[in-house]
C-alpha cells in the first residue's frame, strides 16, 4: 500500500541552542517522526536577529529571515515554534501568531509563567493549540504527565530540582569542596551558566517552572510575586560540610504543597536527607517529585536543559499537535477554578531550620541562645559546637519543625545577644522520607 | 453559567485489589475527575465470580453480577475495565467487549504481552480504544510517556526494575541480611507476594512488562519465548555481600537495547554500581530508565503496584478515552514495522560477569582458572579470595566485558578442573554510568 504523506510547514522563531536542537532532531530522526506524526514536517522559515551570524549549522539560507511578518503572514505555515526566550519580543510574537490561527509551541518558561493565562485564553478563543512541555525541566515530560496521565489524582505536593545550573554548582561544591564563586566560574566555562547568572543562581528560573507546574496541578493562577524565592549565592562550603555532618545535602528546591486549602510555595536552598533520591540527583540533572492521593509518590529524573533534551520536548509537542489534527485545538484549561485559594505567607509555613552563628567562645552561650528559642516555641533537634578561639567560634544547630514566624522572632532576639557576633546562615531543612 | 454534565456508564470486570482501587478513586476524587473528564462517570455493572464474597467495600449490590453477558449486552455501557488478571477468561471477555464496540481499559500485563497485537488490531477494526497504562509499572505513566511524549526520539534502551515483589525481597536481603526464603515469607505476609510466587520471583511478570514496553518503544512484536529470563530464587546472601565488596547492588532488571539492528532483551538478577540511581530504588518501588537519542537519560520512579497506584493509571486511561470523545478511537499502532529485527541470542550479548566458585584451598587454583578464562577471551577485572579451610574456599571474581558465549565455554571447562568443587553462582554485571 502506498501512502501519500501529508506535509506540514512550521517556522522557528530563534536559532539559538534550542532552535538548533529542534533542527537537528527533525533531521536525524526524520523517518520515525514522520511516521509518528503522520506528516512530513518542513521548517519553512526561521526568524533570527542577525542573518550573518555564523551558526555552525547546515541550514538553507533562503529560509532565514529577520522579518517576523514574513513568518506571520505566510499562510502555508501552520505551527510556529518560539525559542527566543525572554519576555519581549516573544510575548508579542506569540500573541500575533495565535491571533493569526497558528498553533504555537514554546519553550519559554518566563513567558508561560507570567503570561500563560492570557495566552491560553487567546489560544482557546482562536481555536488553536498552545503547547509548552519544554518550559519545565527540558526533556522530562512532566507537563504532559500532569495534564494527561495523573488526572485521576488530587495532587498534594510537587517538590523538585528544577534548575540544572544551580544543581551543577551545588554538586561541585558538595563533591569537590569548591567555593560558590569557583563552581559558578566552572559552570560558566562549561556553558551551564550565563555571563549574567542571576536568573539561575537567584532562583528565578526555578520559580517560573514552579509557577507553571502549580497552575497545571492545582488549577491555580498564582501571582509570581507572592512566591517566596531565595537563591544559592550565599551558600558557603562550611554549610555544606555541616550539612554532611547532620546527614543532609543542600539542593535548590522548588516546592508547592496544598495545606488546608492554602498553597505553600517556595524556592530556596534546602537541606534534605542525603539518603533521599533527590539528594542523589547531581550534575546538571533535574528531578521532580509529585505526590498524588492515588498514585502516591512519583519521581521524574532527566536532563533539564540542553539542545537535544529541550528539543525533544518541543518536537514531541509538534507531533502531538499534528496527531490531534491541524484543525483541532486542544482546549487548554483556564486557571479560574481556585480564585479563593491563598498562597500562605512564609511566617505561617512550617519547616526545620539549620542555623549557623558565630559566637564568643565562653560558657553559657548555648544556654542563652536556647532560652530565646524556647521563648519562641522553637526547640533544638541537634547541635554542633566545635573549636576554641580567642575570637569567635561557630555554633551550629538544627531545630525541630516550627513556624517560620517563630524563627524570625528568635533570630531578631539572638542577633542582639552580646555573645553573638553574627547570624552566619539560615537554611531550611526538609526531612523528606 | 450552568453546565449540564454528560454522563457515562462504565463496567468493571473484577473487584479484587485493583477493582477496589478504581471504585475508591472514582468516589474520593469524584469532583476533580468529573471536571477533567468532562463526564460524570458511573460504575453501572461489576462482574465478579462470587456474589457473596465479603468485599469490605460499600458497593450497591444491584450492580454486581456474575453474568458477563449482562455487561456485554448493556448498550448503556461505553467503557469496560478489565481487572481480572490472567489470560482466561480476560482474553475472551476483552475480545467480546471490543467486538461489541466497547472501549476497553485493562491492567492485564499477561494479556497485553501475549495477545496485545491481536487486541490492538480488533480495536482498530472496531473503531474503539484499548488502553493499558496500568499493565506496566502501576502508577508510573511510562506507557503514555513513550507513546505521547518521547515521540521525537529513537529509543536506544530501556532498563528497569519492573517488579515490586522481587525488589522488596532483594531490598530486604540487602538491608537486613535475610535469606531469600525468609524475605519471601515476609513479602507474602505483607501481601506483596502471592502464595504461589512464581510469576514474580521467576521473572515472568517483569518479562511481560518488558515485552509491552519493547513493542511500544521499538515498534516490534517480539515472541515472549525468545526473551531470556532468569528469576531471583538462587540469589544467596553471600553473593549480596560480595556484591557490596565490589561496590555493586543486586537488582532484578528488565532490559532492552537496540544494537546494530538487533534487540538485546533480557530479564535477570544483575549487579549494578551501588551509586547508580536504580541501585537506590528500594522496597516495592519500581523505576524505569529510558534512553532516547534526543532526550538522553530519563528515569521514572514510583509505586509499581497496589490498589491506588494501579487504580490511578486505570482511571487516567478512562479519562483519556472520555477526553478523546466516545465516538473517536485512538488508532493504536500495530507492531508491523520491524519484521526483520532480531532478538539477539544470549551467546552474542556482552556483559561483565560475577562468578563465585568453591575451590580447593591450594596454590595455583587462580592460575588454572584464569588460564581457562584467557583461552576463551575472558579477562578478570577483580578477584576476592578469602579464608582458609581444609575443605573448600570461595573464589570470587568479576570479569571484564565479554560475550556470554565465552563465559559459557569457560564455565564448562572450569567445572571440570579437579581443584574446583562447584560453580556456586554466576550473576551478570551491568556497569551502568
Amino acid at each position: 500500500m502506498e501512502v501519500i504523506m501529508k506535509k506540514v510547514k512550521i517556522a522557528l522563531l530563534g536559532l539559538g541552542t534550542v532552535g538548533k536542537g529542534i533542527f537537528n532532531i527533525l533531521k536525524t530522526n526524520n523517518e520515525e517522526i514522520t511516521k509518528r506524526a503522520g506528516y512530513d514536517i518542513e521548517i519553512a522559515k526561521i526568524l533570527v536577529r542577525d542573518k550573518n551570524k555564523n551558526r555552525d549549522i547546515d541550514v538553507d539560507e533562503n529560509i532565514i529571515t529577520t522579518n517576523f511578518e514574513e513568518v506571520l503572514y505566510d499562510e502555508s505555515i501552520d505551527i510556529i515554534v518560539e525559542v527566543i526566550g525572554g519576555l519581549q519580543p516573544a510575548y508579542e510574537y506569540v500573541i500575533s501568531a495565535l491571533k493569526n490561527k497558528k498553533h504555537v509551541v514554546t519553550a519559554n518558561k518566563l513567558l508561560i509563567a507570567s503570561k500563560g493565562d492570557e495566552l491560553i485564553s487567546i489560544a482557546n478563543e482562536e481555536g488553536v493549540s498552545l503547547y509548552y512541555e519544554a518550559s519545565v525541566a527540558g526533556g522530562i515530560p512532566i507537563i504532559h504527565s500532569i495534564k494527561e496521565s495523573l488526572t485521576a489524582n488530587k495532587i498534594e505536593e510537587i517538590i523538585g530540582i528544577m534548575n540544572g545550573t544551580t544543581n551543577y554548582i551545588l554538586s561541585k561544591m558538595t563533591e569537590e569542596g569548591l567555593s560558590y564563586e569557583t563552581a559558578l566560574k566552572e559552570a560558566q566555562a562549561k556553558g551551564y551558566a550565563e555571563a549574567d547568572p542571576t536568573s539561575d543562581v537567584g532562583g528565578y528560573d526555578a520559580l517560573y517552572k514552579l509557577r507553571i507546574l502549580t497552575s497545571l496541578a492545582f488549577g491555580c493562577s498564582v501571582d509570581i510575586d507572592k512566591i517566596y524565592r531565595e537563591g544559592i549565592e550565599s551558600i558557603k562550603p562550611i554549610d555544606i560540610d555541616y550539612a554532611k555532618e547532620f546527614g543532609f545535602t543542600i539542593k535548590l528546591l522548588s516546592m508547592v504543597k496544598e495545606k488546608s486549602g492554602a498553597l505553600e510555595m517556595r524556592v530556596h536552598p534546602t537541606m534534605i536527607p542525603s539518603t533521599h533520591p533527590l539528594a542523589n540527583v547531581n550534575d546538571s540533572f533535574n528531578a521532580i517529585f509529585v505526590k498524588g492521593n492515588a498514585v502516591g509518590e512519583l519521581m521524574y529524573y532527566g536532563r533539564g536543559a540542553g539542545e537535544l533534551p529541550t528539543g525533544s520536548a518541543v518536537v514531541g509537542d509538534i507531533i502531538s499537535i499534528l496527531r490531534n489534527g491541524l484543525n483541532n485545538s486542544i482546549i487548554a484549561k483556564k486557571e479560574d477554578d481556585c480564585s479563593n485559594i491563598e498562597v500562605s505567607s512564609m511566617e505561617k509555613t512550617k519547616s526545620e531550620y539549620y542555623i549557623r552563628l558565630s559566637v564568643k567562645d565562653e560558657p553559657g552561650v548555648l544556654s542563652k541562645v536556647s532560652t530565646i528559642l524556647g521563648e519562641n516555641d522553637v526547640s533544638i533537634f541537634s547541635v554542633i559546637q566545635k573549636g576554641k578561639s580567642k575570637e569567635f567560634v561557630p555554633l551550629v544547630f538544627v531545630t525541630h519543625k516550627t513556624y517560620e514566624g517563630n524563627i524570625k522572632k528568635s533570630i531578631d532576639s539572638i542577633k542582639k545577644l552580646p555573645v553573638v557576633n553574627k547570624i552566619e546562615s539560615l537554611i531550611r531543612v526538609e526531612n523528606l522520607k
